[in-house]
């Protein structure tokens, strides 16, 4: 007759198992990384490559990129100088903590301040996975539309800073930026929101600053 | 000692049974149903708009709404006098053919010609599972961008249809209308593109008057 044995402990998924041996690697070479989620298209390579350019002699950026497919966005940041690792999901609809932590093992930690880690574009899935990060962000642009946060409300709830990109396009686009913000707040009452244009450079400085503070 | 019993019959999922059941459903009413995916805020709810308000007293159209939370577009698809129900995923990142077998039950299939079945807003998941439809499309729009194909292959291979929406914005975007092309047909050598702005109504017959002929 089997024994009856109580568990005792919180047994970690596998993923979240790996999740916490990425953090303490990344924390080991105090490296502060960040999991960049948002639809596909919304900017976050953009946003990226201009927070590289704004902090270029003054923070060490390091990037993984996350795609089903291709190495676009990774030969922009290349090309950009900073170290990068495409992650190829095949189907995969967001990054797992395994995926991370093989592009991790290739990354040069010892030269890393900050690690992007840019999930795959989907404004569903991606939440609901810790890749080992210390925070999360996501990416909403303006053509998307500002009725977002009610229809896919569970990033909303998980992150820690909101982009709102391409706000260069609100003069063509019926886009309602009090409604957004509104619904945001319904949602995350604490991280703050950076309404910027990649495309123009119209407030970056504002996200880059930020960011270097929040350490 | 186990006999081994040989398998002859491809055993469907439990998905593809329901799709089939639906699909016998639909076929029994002469209702045409496409299943319509894309990235959130596309432009999914405003093609279907468009195509009711230019196919009234033509083709009854309904439609079934798919999104993690909320009613926002069947509000929308409802003022416009069509026949709709709207499913809530919670955290579901597609539609799946269990869901739309409750949705039809509460339609009135025998007002219907054509069903839009509109997918969960997400370029990777949707492609994978059959509702149950007869046709699959997908809605890109300029704002995301001409690499689409190439870092989201999956949806751009299985759709019987492509509408790019909000040629509108071309002059305000760096998308490469060429390349964007040339990218969906090394894909996909058969499925028609439709370039139109749902907003501005441009190249929006052209779409319709096919979509009306493709029974």
């Amino acid at each position: 007759m089997p024994t009856e044995i109580p568990v005792v402990e919180k047994i970690l998924s596998a993923n979240d198992r790996i999740a916490a041996e990425n953090r303490q690697l990344l924390d080991a070479h105090g490296v502060v990384a960040w999991n960049v989620m948002a639809s596909p298209g919304a900017g976050k390579t953009s946003l990226i490559l201009r927070t590289i350019e704004a902090l270029r002699d003054r923070v060490r950026i390091g990037v993984i990129e996350g795609d089903l497919a291709g190495r676009v966005d990774a030969d922009k940041v290349a090309a950009a100088g900073a170290p990068v690792v495409q992650i190829n999901t095949g189907g995969g609809c967001h990054l797992d903590a395994p995926q991370v932590q093989s592009a991790l093992a290739r990354l040069p930690l010892e030269e890393i301040d900050l690690l992007f880690i840019e999930n795959v574009g989907n404004l569903v899935c991606p939440s609901g996975w810790d890749l080992g990060e210390h925070y999360k962000m996501m990416i909403a642009h303006v053509p998307e539309g500002h009725d977002k946060p009610i229809k896919y409300p569970n990033m909303f709830v998980v992150v820690d800073a909101f982009v709102l990109n391409k706000i260069d396009l609100i003069p063509y686009l019926d886009f309602d930026t009090d409604a957004f913000r509104r619904a945001v707040r319904a949602l995350n009452a604490k991280a703050p929101l950076f309404e910027l244009s990649c495309k123009t450079g119209e407030g970056v400085d504002a996200w880059v600053e930020w960011l270097r503070s929040h350490r």
